[in-house]
């Protein structure tokens, strides 16, 4: 299928956009090719869509359960619950957190999770980018970890060119040094990310200084695991040579404010990454510790934060906050995508300027971090194939309803 | 008119409310009579509209103008197009402010700016509560002075019983000591509220110190202003001894906790003002430091930055953050508002319960506060009348386009 959208405003100009063969093909003032599908873009903009670079989709299921309790509380709660969790709940999970991604304009996210089999099922029918992580811990069973790494060996007849595995080993407080050194080379083999939680909390970084002598990033970069193929989410509790480290080996950061601002595990240090040069990326991180999957709000948090935590309105200005929640997280996972640029792949939502979220459109891209809400996306494509037209989404009565009926068992 | 709500959630149960005279008059497991207008409330949950306590509507009209500027660059940008702002400008910015308040669920502002005729015409219209400050400074002339006071004066004539005027001294930074007690009288002569900025930048405490020998607080309170009909804005730079004077007198902080961290302003201290027992709403602050005016935003915003500044995961819990953003606000400006309860004033908001954001529905209150968006609300009442059905307001497409065309001089 070929699309072509007339007359859109991209940046400060009314454009034609030619997508073919799932990229932008041609972007000019006026083409008059004829199409599979023609979208009137009066009255609307084109934008980037989102890209997340860290969640664990399926706990959509348990938004809003074990709310306001201490973190290991909470903790408690949550894992006993996710481990009743069936391959049929987190298929059905998964969808529902695929169509809040798709409603609030974002086309990837980097999932970390389990019955990596039904994440993909749900991936494919809502044909939508993802990097499925094939999580890892010590507390695998012998035969659970040998079925993870045949999954990731057989893989490759798998032919969908919107999913790609991750080789998540869970944290350094579930995996210990052979694990990471193991992941670290199945992700080489098999060129794939690796995907890991680090130095999200105090007590993380404390017991590491404990157990290891090092802070959490300087012991992963002592077992040789760092590189520019590793995307590590949060990062928040970093001394000035860790964020070394992390800039030097090409790391990528995925900052979850909304996270870590909820479980009060810390203020990620925005002036020390920026000043050592760190590429940073956002992500919602699950349900459970947010509660929505929403790109949108993460900029608008990422921003705030970093400037009212540097007590500098400047920190994480809206170009940069957009590149975080765009291109940032689609480069950390190979992806050419991110920018509305001829030759790349087409993935992009169309706004509906007539939104009063939208109104004056003084500046297109503040409104989109600190204004907008789900309400302003009318049409999202992916890879060329659109996911939502005039905020609708296919199936999605049938999504919604058979999720609403998960009940805590 | 009278309306009938039919087996609606509200809380754990289906309920039949009825609404007469502008309040719910009845709230049963089931009635029978014939109303003018009848809702059906399968799938859907009645909640709490939300009323925002510290706003400037107009700003709407300069949504994202001047982005990531310095504090002071950002002043004088902001305040030269301020000054250009006509009556019918202001009329339509607040217009379009209230449309997109009603849009996120919220009947009420508390309103600090100029033309305030402009302002009373959009809210008769529009249908929604108001209190509409009259703004006082120093640097007003005589004639405009006069004006403002005999506005006040000749206010009671006017029998809307949605609108209610608000005395608004400015800040200590534009309004000298006489100014405020004149302010002061005059808010007690005519029974209103005092609404000020407070303590808002570490450079307004710095000066304070240096002008008036004490805190801006302290310096309020020496002059007698401040009493449980004081309002006072931002209160982000206090001492243990503020707090105390605060909570003693019975003072209503607005914490805007967008605005502050937008304008790097600081971290409002939650445990103190909590320790100290301190009244606390919130409030949206002006379109320019947000840049939405949703109080579901706010929510979000105040709990989470009271978590991680606390690195307490149990501050600010749900049903505080709904209590801030509802009955607190309401409270402050003397309504019987901001609960679904018979006898009290019939403002409330119908959700779909089908939204992807509310489900599954373990926890409608915290799907409120940390999930939802401005998709989430079907329906808006305010004083018994509908403003928003099936999420359509009316006259929203002229509202929207005249705003639209609001161009920087």
């Amino acid at each position: 299928m070929n699309i072509l959208i007339k007359q859109i405003m991209l940046g400060e100009k009314p454009k034609d956009i030619l997508i073919e063969n799932g990229v932008f093909s041609k972007i000019s003032d006026n083409t008059d090719i004829v199409c599979d599908k023609t979208i009137d873009g009066h009255g609307k903009a084109v934008f980037p869509a989102f890209y997340n670079g860290h969640t664990h989709a399926a706990m959509t299921l348990l938004r809003g359960y074990g709310e306001d309790l201490k973190l290991f509380d909470w903790l408690n709660k949550v894992w006993k619950q996710e481990a009743k969790l069936t391959e049929e709940d987190i298929y059905n999970g998964t969808r529902l957190a695929i169509l809040e991604m798709i409603k609030s304009g974002t086309v990837f996210f980097a999932d970390m999770y389990w019955h990596h089999s039904a994440v993909i099922r749900a991936v494919k029918e809502m044909k939508i980018r993802a990097n499925v992580g094939i999580t890892f811990m010590d507390s695998l069973s012998k035969k659970a970890l040998r079925e993870n790494i045949d999954f990731v060996k057989n893989f490759k007849s798998e032919s969908n060119p919107l999913i790609q595995l991750g080789i998540c080993p869970h944290a350094i407080y579930t995996c210990g040094s052979s694990m990471y050194t193991d992941c670290f080379e199945l992700a080489e083999q098999y060129g794939l990310k690796l995907h890991t939680h680090l130095a999200e909390t105090k007590s993380e970084f404390d017991s590491s200084l404990r157990n290891n002598g090092c802070s959490p990033v300087a012991y992963l970069d002592s077992l040789g695991v760092l590189s520019e193929n590793t995307i590590a989410a949060h990062c928040v509790h970093l001394t000035d040579n860790d964020a070394e480290i992390l800039a030097e080996k090409g790391v990528t950061i995925i900052h979850n404010p909304c996270s870590n601002m909820k479980l009060a595990s810390g203020i990620f240090n925005y002036g020390l990454t920026k000043k050592k040069g760190c590429t940073i990326a956002l992500g919602t991180d699950g349900v459970s510790s947010n509660n929505n999957l929403s790109m949108i709000e993460e900029m608008k948090f990422a921003s705030l934060l970093a400037k009212v935590s540097t007590l500098d309105s400047l920190s994480l200005p809206v170009e940069e906050a957009i590149k975080w929640g765009t291109v940032n997280v689609a480069k950390a996972f190979g992806l050419n995508a991110g920018e509305i640029k001829e030759g790349m792949l087409a993935d992009c939502i169309i706004l509906d300027l007539s939104n009063e979220r939208l109104i004056p459109n003084h500046n297109l891209k503040s409104n989109m971090v600190f204004s907008a809400d789900s309400s302003c996306i009318d049409t999202v494509i992916c890879n060329g194939e659109i996911l939502m037209e005039n905020g609708h989404v296919d199936n999605e009565e049938e999504i919604t309803e058979i999720a609403s009926r998960y009940e805590i068992p």
